[in-house]
């Protein structure tokens, strides 16, 4: 019953992960035949969680299905960059190729394919660690071989003593035994030859742990709405660091791949961030240029196809939907000339039926146009137009393409006009017609156009086209002309102006951001609804048009309460008719708090402390601060047997929770754990 | 000590009430000589509040300085059109001048000129009796004098009669005995003759009483920001209601007094709502309209007249700041081609220096060219130049003036380049001359404006260049070009763009209000630091600029916790480290309803209560609602000596509070009325 709610839950929330830990255990409980569905559920929603993969896996693993064990791994480990997952892989073949013949060549094997991807992982001491182990213990049948296994082993030591990771120290030590132990006399050479780079790593190691502390490697990649702000800046500052070079490297090809591992590792959690994508992106394109202006022609190519395949990998993958980064594709490759992959790209785009079309072809008009000319852009456009979908946007864009681009005024006024028969009745698109003709300065035309619109346009539509009718008129015409326009609007609109005379009158005087009363004397009499707010409100709402946000958590608005100005408030006078509050996080903190009976006194004390701290001061309002800690000193101070968990359970659960926010999902549903009443019974009835 | 804390309040908000009612009592204990000075301070502050007025006066009357009330009454009556005051009047001529030889004719004087401004009044009903009464007891000597008091009584009675004001039926009644004692032969002819008209009055003296119910009349003057706005709405009503012609008269000159009066009443209290005078200027201008055009030219110029004297009182008066009603009243006298008078208002406001002049020139100079063309309106330009005060709007204004109206391009782009001068480094300014250049669609000069701009001005103040600069490579370039601006940008502004790579890229790609990403995404990745709040924001730092609310009172901002957004909110996660918080109003109340020790019982049983509430209800969180009535119903039921007022007394506070406003002051801090606990202890103490 509890998993039909947390299935429930994950219908209207698909990001609810305690909803979804909930089901994972229970289908870890459950047969792998009837898991397995789930799991292939959960993986679609998260499909770069290791975490996940490895519960999945693990489960296979346990039924000893081999085949599907080797399936999995192939979906996801090139993918899933995560330690974990790695490390179940190298556990996997070690267990399950034992017995095989060719175990040693498989685990070589393996141990070299996670090394060459994962070995930069500050954690990945353990993979060196067993494979190094398990050079060692290989068995070896004549002196040759024995000499290979050496020079193996020491190739391996050498790779990792170089790199920071956490207890690259134990490996420089290991490598110091293995070098005394194999050639006294060798030793000290080899050993001075490594130090000063080892050195590096070491210091570079505590750097990197430094930087990396406080990441939460694990968590599945959640939408922007539900993200972590903290993480996202911890990640990009351990991708700044690892930019900064700190090895002080002078391959750039380390350097790139160092950074490119950092950029891996974050995109598994903040894959759902474009700017994470756009920035790997624009890092590799940017080395790709610092490497042919080196001379390494073939290696900048290389990089800059890496830089496009990090663009496809994004829109192929969770941002599909990501207007920007196709946008920034595009431009990448526009700027490589590579103009048939632009409209490829453009093209796959618009195929998306769940993406407004407007401003993609309004960018590939424009892409064309600067990549084709005029001629190509206006076949775009003619495609615009046949597409249902397309808003008066690609009309506005269009036109003023014609004007400021090709200075075909002509084509820009037809243009316009050919808008208006579809979008005559949309406000907006008819303040950008008029606004692109008064700026021509062609009065008549001007004139023209707001008669034609504000007989055509039903009237509850027409206030802001009234509006700069009168605007045109206060700065183009006489007193006589403007005062009609101004009649003509308050008769229209009756119904919405009535008892707005004056507000009206705003509109007439107003200048830019200047006005001609005080804010408050503008809501005073209404001008709000008017104009004024029109202009921010308006700002919002078209913002939100184009956003998907409808998981977003929101306040219960059904409480609200409309705000009263008063010039001195006083506390208290908030309160609803019915009495019906919820109760504040303060109080149910106070209500853990509260001390037993036998206390009571102390309670009267903190009841005469209230009422000093809310008496009214006289003259300026206190806002009065209840100091939780204080009053739970004072409680302390009383209670004989006072303990000092209690005392500092608040702020250690705070802290807490700021460093781990999966944590703290049930902090108000539990009882407290150090509950000074119930402590006290069970003393008693001991 | 409570005055001293009042005066001191008063300093910082002139319009404090509560602090006014303190000092007010204060005063009236005292002498009358040391009152007098805070009397006049009181009549400066609220000049037009009859309550103050009529304290004043009954100060100076109870010492009996009978030359100083005369003199107080010359100051106030014709000004003041409060039923109270002129009732102390009334009282005060009967008082004082009882013993004079002329007293008849004096009273007589007085009732005449009280009913000539006060008859219309709804409350004038005791004036009227009292007059009657009065004439009725003046003793007579012959019989031809006898004759003139029945014709003087009658001709009252008749002017009373057909007003709708309460208790008419009274006056009703008496005038029909009044004609019966007179004369019984005569008394139906004359009853009959009137009763159609008396029918008429008390059926809308009905209506009137209902329209006028709720209005507080008394109430002292208050600013936009302090007023009670759903008082302003009855006012209105009131006004419409006078406006629809209820006693459907046909004499249009009866309907302006009537309306007139309303209009009266209504700024006695609203006198600060520039809405109100407007209307009212409006009303008496098409009034006279009306009378114009049914032929009655002198009546239509008298109350034309007299609507410019209604500009004329608000702007000498209560209003002496209000820029929209010096527009106005200017736009009024330039439509009656009054252009001396337009000129000199609009230089008597350019004096005040606690208006900025902007705007003030701007509406000026538009004037100047509608009534004497563009030579004179290049002189305000001129004068306005050479006003240190003025900002930048002027030069755009009469730029763009030049541009649309005179159709001088040269001239236009002559004026932005003087003002570029002064005003290089306001990008707001900057941005107005980019915009006229842009849509002249000369490139060239654009963008050496563009790079003229980015070299003189401050780096930081160039965000928004840059965006326009790249807004028009976007529209105008290149890719390369539009690359090199938006690198050039990225490079230049390095501090505050870091780390917002990405965001800077969403200025390419968005067209109007169409955004390449959701706004969940857009924040996540810092745009609204860019550009998408600042749109908003700006409008709101703008629009405040032209405010004086610095006494609005505002929330502490100081304990703001930002929102984390979590797809499943917890109550208490929003708890602060430090545990610090402000009591919320619903502690304070818990903290008097919570019995005493004996009841400790009751207690328990109440947080297990909340326990119940609080109970996380296994998938959705149920935003837990505290029910005090209820909490307080299970106190009651379990204290066997309950009483009965307790139970009511929350409901009946807030209903006090709901009817009341002033009467709320210290809810909070006054301990409650009936308080369980000190009752039983006074109780076990007697």
């Amino acid at each position: 019953e509890r998993c039909a709610k947390a299935e429930e839950r994950i219908k209207t929330h698909p990001y609810d992960l305690e909803a979804w830990t909930i089901l994972v255990r229970e289908a870890q409980s459950k047969s792998i035949e009837i898991a397995r569905v789930f799991y292939e559920k959960l993986l679609h929603q998260f499909p770069n969680a290791g975490r996940y993969w490895r519960i999945y896996v693990e489960h296979e693993m346990k039924n000893k299905n081999y085949e599907r064990v080797e399936a999995l791994f192939q979906r996801c480990l090139l993918k899933v960059m995560s330690i974990d997952l790695w490390k179940s892989y190298i556990t996997y073949v070690r267990e399950t190729k034992k017995h095989l013949p060719a175990f040693r060549d498989k685990m070589t094997q393996a141990y070299e394919f996670a090394l060459g991807k994962m070995g930069l992982d500050i954690q990945s001491f353990q993979i060196w660690a067993d494979y190094l182990e398990f050079l060692k213990t290989m068995e070896v049948s004549n002196a040759y071989a024995e000499n290979q296994k050496i020079v193996a082993i020491r190739k391996v030591y050498q790779r990792a003593i170089v790199l920071p990771v956490i207890n690259v120290e134990q490996l420089w030590k290991d490598y110091n035994t293995f070098e005394q132990t194999t050639n006294k006399n060798m030793a000290k050479k080899l050993i001075d030859e490594r130090n000063k780079e080892f050195i590096t790593a070491k210091r570079v190691s505590k750097e990197f742990e430094a930087i990396t502390r406080g990441l939460v490697k694990g968590a599945p990649a959640l939408p922007p709405h539900l993200t972590n702000l903290s993480q996202l800046q911890l990640w990009k500052r351990y991708i700044e660091w690892e930019k900064s070079n700190p090895l002080s490297t002078e391959d750039t090809l380390t350097l790139v791949k160092r950074v490119m591992f950092a950029y891996e590792q974050c995109l598994l959690v903040m894959g759902h961030h474009a700017d994470v994508w756009n920035e790997a992106a624009l890092f590799l394109e940017s080395m790709s240029k610092v490497l042919s202006e080196k001379g390494d022609m073939q290696l900048g190519r290389e990089l800059s196809q890496e830089a496009a395949n990090v663009y496809q990998r994004a829109v192929d993958g969770l941002l599909k939907n990501n207007m920007l980064l196709y946008f920034a594709f595009a431009d990448f490759e526009e700027s490589r000339m590579q103009y048939e992959k632009c409209h490829s790209i453009y093209n796959k785009l618009l195929l998306r039926d769940d993406v407004d079309p407007t401003l993609v072809y309004i960018q590939y008009i424009k892409f064309v146009r600067r990549a084709e000319g005029i001629q190509s852009a206006r076949k775009v456009f003619k495609k615009s137009r046949n597409d249902a979908r397309s808003q008066y946007h690609v009309y506005v864009a269009a036109a003023l393409m014609e004007y400021h681009c090709s200075k075909e005024k002509t084509i820009s006024i037809k243009i316009f006009d050919l808008g208006l028969k579809k979008f005559g009745s949309n406000p907006d698109y008819v303040l950008c017609y008029i606004d692109f003709l008064s700026h021509l300065n062609d009065d008549n035309n001007t004139r023209v156009l707001f008669e034609k619109v504000l007989n055509q346009m039903p009237q509850e539509k027409t206030k802001q086209i009234w509006s700069a009718f009168l605007d045109f008129e206060t700065n183009n015409g006489d007193l006589a002309s403007l005062l009609k326009v101004e009649q003509r609007r308050n008769h229209i609109n009756l119904e919405e102006y009535k008892g707005h005379q004056t507000a009206l009158l705003v509109d007439r005087y107003k200048f830019r951001d200047l006005y001609p009363c005080s804010t408050s004397e503008l809501r005073a009499m209404g001008y709000k609804i008017a104009s004024l707010n029109n202009v921010i409100v308006q700002q919002k709402v078209n913002v939100e048009n184009t956003s998907r946000q409808d998981d977003f958590p929101r306040p219960d608005f059904n409480q609200l309460i409309p705000f009263r100005p008063s010039s001195k408030p006083v506390l208290g006078v908030h309160v609803v008719p019915g009495g019906d509050f919820p109760v504040p996080p303060a109080v149910a903190y106070l209500m853990t708090q509260i001390p037993p009976p036998t206390c009571f006194v102390v309670f009267m004390s903190i009841m005469l402390y209230l009422n000093q701290v809310y008496s009214y001061n006289g003259g300026v309002l206190r806002m009065a601060v209840f100091n939780f800690s204080k009053l739970e000193y004072t409680a302390k101070m009383s209670i004989t047997e006072g303990n000092e968990i209690n005392h500092s359970r608040g702020s250690k659960r705070s802290a807490a929770y700021l460093e781990n926010e999966d944590s703290d999902e049930e902090i108000t549903a539990r009882p407290p754990r150090h509950d000074v009443y119930r402590m006290r019974q069970q003393r008693r009835q001991g």
